[in-house]
């Protein structure tokens, strides 16, 4: 939630030159991003094209975590997903056709600016949304030449947990370290082989969904985007939009608006499904994984805002119980 | 730089909806202010003014420093200032005609967004620009109605830079303490008195100023601005824009520029100038007390950027140097 870098008037204008997309007319850093600094840019509008003046763009410059060496699968994809139809934001490309350009050696993309606003406490009707757009992705990536391995799969989890230790892990929460190497165990005999896959979201979370009142307008942040289970995305989103934020409350009409949405447009094989409890659960050791290394490793007054692992822990639990009741609609709690 | 609270988009949309604006359509948190968080919002725009689709606005939430008692001159300031063709947002009211409303025991205001960008190192022509804006703002200063004490003077330098105390002082640089209690007693006997006064902006630094090329588009962030003499709001933006950023190279093209763009709209008095390298001294006390005091009382890697002191400590020892030099143009350097 911050801008990283300095970038001047000077800097931001001769950029933008090298786009054709008219005159630098504003530039506000946003507090968005973790990995990222972003700017929204409004610019007098492209001379060549006839957009309206006062386009707008997302100007990202990134900052860590992301490989130079994936940005042209990360950037290929948003103009896949967005030339198929799925509400994503375009990548602008430069007079030379590039996809980004390097200053002060770091990349940055101009990306396409999408109305809408992301939800804390989604409505049902938010929720079939998002999952009818969760699958267009799905369908969408079945044409799209590139693929990336899972980074931050079940191998990943089982390193990140080990490496922060039980030590550590306790002072978080004392149950904690218990939990997390059980479940490893259990994932690990239990993980489902040849699901559908392809290229997959792998966090879509509310505050990457924008919408305008029930209608996703934006789907953002494609930069855990990796080959993967489409149900395992679908369970991801699940665990992101079905409770309350930490976790505390199911709420099974969104839940069951998400599934149904999403099957409105894919409806899933029947061993997906059965997949779903196993792979909820694995969705759960990624953020707890990832979230329990930020807290250990983040000093409480960094410019990142640390996400609370247990958010994530009480999910698992929930899970954990109601097996497939969970994805079975609104009796389901 | 940053955004201290969060705002959902519910919350968001139930504000606009007391605004004649329209419909929320982004809202994006914006890096800016060290004392408010603020969005970036945009709207489907006011059905009753005709005004078109995709209005933008600034939204501010007052978090701290600022006492809510002073948001009526603050917001009046930005109308009466708008209102008399000076390049300043101005407050939209809600449908009741309030300026600002509470959220969450907060104080929130809508203010117009003003195009243009700021600029790191500005050229002899956008310095001409600012030195003409700020005078028109003294100019249109005279019919405004309130006044509000300088809190930030003399006195309160004195105070702050006893209250870090010399070894604290010390510890941002050895000559510091001494540099800084000498100073403050020269200016205690050397103050001038009887100046014109009226509100100032008292902090116009290039990053409070937007241009669009060489021409002033807005000048923002007004909460400092007090009663005090028109001459030395003009000594603290000759010393926030005439120099490098550090404050190791003074820039006599800039500060001559900016200097004649002032006269060329509000002529000096002859006693106001002979007050310049005073009370451009007096402006270089007022931020290294200010800065002195977050430098030492904020962690390093908290949310907020600290400023170097130094920067001024810099200018200050160009203006004692320099002396009425600073102030006659391009052969004063």
């Amino acid at each position: 939630m911050a801008v990283y870098t300095h970038l001047g008037a000077q800097d931001l204008a001769g950029l933008i030159a090298h786009y054709d997309v008219g005159e630098l007319i504003s530039a506000k850093g946003i507090a968005e991003g973790v990995s990222n600094s972003n700017w929204l840019i409004e610019t007098s509008g492209s001379t060549g094209k006839g957009d309206k003046p006062g386009a707008r763009f997302i100007l990202t410059m990134y900052e860590r975590r992301i490989e130079p060496d994936d940005l042209p699968f990360f950037l290929g994809l948003l103009d896949h997903l967005a030339a198929h139809g799925c509400p994503v934001p375009r990548t602008i490309h430069d007079r030379s056709g590039a996809a980004f350009r390097m200053i002060g050696g770091k990349a940055v993309a101009l990306i396409e600016f999408l109305p809408g606003v992301s939800v804390d406490r989604p409505t049902t009707g938010q929720a079939f949304g998002v999952g009818e757009a969760l699958a267009r992705t799905h369908l969408a990536a079945g044409s799209f030449g590139q693929s990336r391995m899972q980074t931050l799969g079940l191998a990943a989890w089982d390193a990140i947990i080990h490496d922060c230790g039980a030590e550590a892990l306790a002072g978080i929460d004392s149950a904690l370290p218990a939990l997390a190497f059980d479940e490893l165990s259990f994932l690990a005999g239990s993980w489902p082989g040849g699901l559908p896959h392809g290229v997959c979201h792998c966090d879509l979370f509310p505050d990457n969904v924008l919408m305008l009142g029930d209608k996703v307008s934006g789907l953002i942040d494609f930069y855990f985007a990796a080959t993967d289970f489409f149900a395992y995305d679908l369970a991801v989103t699940h665990a992101a939009w079905s409770f309350s934020m930490d976790g505390r409350q199911f709420r099974d009409g969104v839940s069951a608006a998400l599934l149904e949405g999403y099957e409105s447009i894919r409806p899933l094989m029947e061993y997906e499904r059965s997949a779903l409890p196993v792979l909820a659960r694995g969705a759960c050791m990624r953020f707890i994984s990832s979230r329990a290394d930020d807290w250990l490793n983040t000093p409480p007054d960094a410019l990142v805002t640390r996400k609370d692992p247990m958010d994530f822990v009480r999910r698992l639990q929930f899970y954990r119980e109601a097996g497939a009741r969970a994805f079975t609609g609104r009796s389901g709690a």
